[in-house]
């Protein structure tokens, strides 16, 4: 998507650094930085640090990782050091171990000679399918979106949670790509951005918003209840880190609490959804994923522009004991349906084993 | 109650100045600043910025305004006036007009020359009863957590929102009364402290439970139901700025997600109510209940400490559009029961009324 009337993607390869050049997100939406990253090192800190954030950018960020790896060594043992290292980054997110697995299994299955371009080659593929996905989702969602648009007078007014938006993933976004088709196409649209304590990437999601266009107002996390409570809400749409085989979905914490807002109001609840994000392997969200707890410093500081730069205030009495579970689980009954780039079904295993039926049955 | 070991209530009347004196809360948890109210703006200014808040705390200060204003003008007129500048200051909170009702109908029937030492005299009963209303609401309360404490290992987890503190009354404060004197009973409790975007309220109760010892954890509004579907919570208990005769709870935007979620999760979800806070006139509270659009510039942007003091920082990229609904209406039929200072009841007609038989006739 363009900033500034310039098309970018949220990481792309340098032919002529020779290396992955990234957008450092911890500096967004107040400071447009580019990152080249070169090391092994460097990749696992982008990923940790939230440099690169969202499920299907870290996927992608981490083929170019192994890819880096391998063009260094490419023997076995650097393989799967670079495998353990890349996975052990962040544990919710399902498109990391989804790409990792890629790499490993077709590398693997090659000389070590050959795995330096090939490697590439995959990161590259994978990238450039993360663009097909989202690009479908958009397609489908679309539908969705003019559906209701054609029973209303005025904008349809869309809730989303968190940033599932184009730097999210290589480019269009997974919940935002319905967003930006429906408004290229001149349905009239306004989307709610929550703030998603704690690190508010909703101001990402707004930043994003504003520089294609799209009108949105940016509200607490607090708000969507009682927006939907007087009918100001015609639909919620979502990303996801990880969605299991029964539809249950692991997304950024408060997903969950807008979910049951959502039932209780009748409006419907859609998660847009790459098949890489399912989780074929796992069926209870709750019991099953890891929920990733992070520095309870990112609750009690909040990172902001100043007068002189990018700041932070402490919001809390120093010493405060803070806790920061990132993610939550939204189980499947909460959930209308899933967005995907085959189409549009209902949160069951029926639903996605529908869709995709062989990605079910490998992983049996 | 105590900070650093010595004793203050939210507001005083110091003979000293003639005046009421008041902690002025924009700039706790990380200031304690002492303002002295002398004129009828400075008292409106106090109520609408936020310098006191919370729904107790503002009626027993609209009642020393009116004390205020009779000092200067004993009048019918200037009763009227005093009576229609502080109930304009804030929509949302019913104990406003309960304090300025009280007054206005006691001081309408004197004549004007007894009026100035019997509005001050009122005013200090009234924020008197506040302190034994708000006791008795916390014996109710410890009776329920001592319960719980006796059917579980490890301390009672209790999650709150916003801050129904003893600053957010004259003492004691409503949500947090029975914390109070569950831990001076001994019984273990940790308390889950909702930051409560947009004031971030959270970081006042942190410091008052810090302050009295009491542990807790700060975590955001998006956690609640997570941490409930992980069994991490025994009990909800808030605050409330108004409750109707049929039971609906107005308070903080954020407590309907909260009471959702602990529905969902099967945890008992509690108001803390002082009687002052029922709007017998009203039932439907998201039909009946104005709902108070706060600055939008609260949401984007937030204070804090900084290095240098007090500062705050810009979350939003410039000119983002922001909405600021200032509370919400959770229904009846998600609350448990409401703690007032004559007992536990249902959150019903039924159960208001067969507590305050008289209030719910006087009314009627």
């Amino acid at each position: 998507m363009k900033i500034d009337g310039v098309p970018y993607r949220s990481l792309w390869w340098s032919e002529a650094e020779d290396a992955l050049q990234i957008i450092d997100q911890r500096w967004l939406p107040h400071d447009l930085r580019i990152q080249t990253v070169r090391t092994l090192d460097e990749y696992a800190d982008a990923i940790v640090q939230m440099r690169v954030r969202g499920a299907p950018l870290i996927g992608a960020t981490a083929a170019y990782g192994v890819a880096l790896a391998m063009s260094n060594d490419p023997s076995d043992a650097a393989l799967s050091a670079a495998y353990d290292k890349l996975h052990a980054t962040r544990p919710t997110a399902i498109n990391l171990r989804w790409a990792l697995d890629r790499l490993r299994d077709a590398l693997g299955a090659l000389d070590p000679d050959r795995r330096k371009d090939a490697a590439l080659a995959l990161a590259h593929e994978i990238a450039d399918e993360d663009v097909g996905i989202n690009h479908a989702i958009g397609a489908y969602g679309l539908d969705l979106l003019r559906d209701i648009a054609a029973k209303k007078d005025g904008p349809v007014n869309v809730l989303t949670h968190c940033n599932a938006g184009w730097i999210a993933t290589v480019d269009w976004g997974t919940a935002t790509s319905p967003l930006y088709q429906a408004h290229d196409a001149g349905i009239p649209l306004h989307v709610w951005v929550d703030e998603t304590r704690p690190r508010n990437q909703g101001a990402l999601t707004s930043w994003e918003l504003g520089s294609h266009g799209v009108p949105h107002t940016y509200i607490t996390d607090n708000a969507g209840g009682h927006l939907m409570q007087r009918g100001l809400v015609d639909l919620v749409i979502t990303g996801t880190d990880r969605v299991t085989r029964r539809g249950d979905v692991c997304n950024k914490i408060g997903t969950y609490l807008k979910a049951l807002a959502a039932q209780d109001n009748g409006v419907p609840f859609y998660v847009a959804l790459p098949s890489p994000t399912i989780d074929w392997r796992v069926s209870d969200g709750i019991a099953e994923i890891p929920i990733e707890e992070r520095d309870p410093r990112e609750v009690t500081h909040i990172q902001g522009a100043t007068e002189g730069g990018i700041g932070e205030v402490r919001v809390t009495p120093e010493g405060t004991p803070a806790r920061n579970d990132a993610f939550d689980v939204t189980p499947s009954r909460l959930v209308t349906g899933f967005i995907t780039e085959r189409g549009i079904c209902e949160a069951s295993e029926d639903g996605l084993t529908g869709l995709f039926p062989q990605e079910a049955k490998r992983s049996a």
